[in-house]
């Protein structure tokens, strides 16, 4: 492994806590601005949620349903100058600690004024269809 | 728009003109073959799908739904040397034309054997929940 590896995987770590503690102090408008100006976030049940006004109005959605921590795990990371492909899991829990929902995904990342972004955002749930 | 982006986005639709008629053929063993070895699904509602055998067995139970045409409509797609990131969207539809589902995905591409072959698949439905 190189030392590029182990940065980049370290970098995103940093993002992804930011993105947890972020989420876990109910900031949406803070959520937004992980995303890249032109962020997508590609969302279960919806079409292309696009730019930080949306990308808001959706994570305050998310919250909205009693959405309380999310936790985000990597598989793999990618490094391609300043884009990084990451695959990961997640679980979104509620404030007495109960699943709401587990899944993966993939996110696109942006390396921008010296942190990393969001850029292409899309997930999904790994438990069974009703 | 540099010849190279010109190039990957021709590229990427003749790799998407195999996957939609290696499906319509009805062919699962074929779509596996579109995959590098280690390729991975990441469908909803289930797990990680790795491997090319896992990769057939996923396709097949497509198929077996009824499912008979995929149709994939690039977004965008960004490439980092050997490596391509595309947005799309996709429509799933019957014998009989009737769509089965609509959505919109990521694929990580890698370039191998002269040929691009799908490496990271994640895509999620953009109908309504019930």
């Amino acid at each position: 492994m190189t030392t590029q590896t182990i940065d980049i995987h370290a970098a995103i770590r940093t993002a992804d806590d930011s993105f947890e503690s972020t989420f876990g102090q109910g900031d949406a408008a803070g959520m937004a601005d992980l995303y890249t100006d032109n962020g997508m976030l590609l969302p279960t049940g919806s079409d292309f949620v696009k730019g930080k006004q949306a990308i808001e109005a959706f994570w305050q959605g998310v919250m909205d349903m009693g959405i309380k921590n999310a936790k985000l795990d990597t598989v793999e990371v990618e490094q391609h100058g300043d884009t990084a492909i990451q695959v990961g899991q997640y679980t979104l829990s509620s404030a007495d600690d109960q699943v709401m929902d587990a899944g993966k995904y993939v996110v696109i990342w942006k390396h921008e004024d010296d942190t990393w972004k969001l850029h292409r955002d899309i997930w999904n749930s790994s438990l069974p269809t009703a």
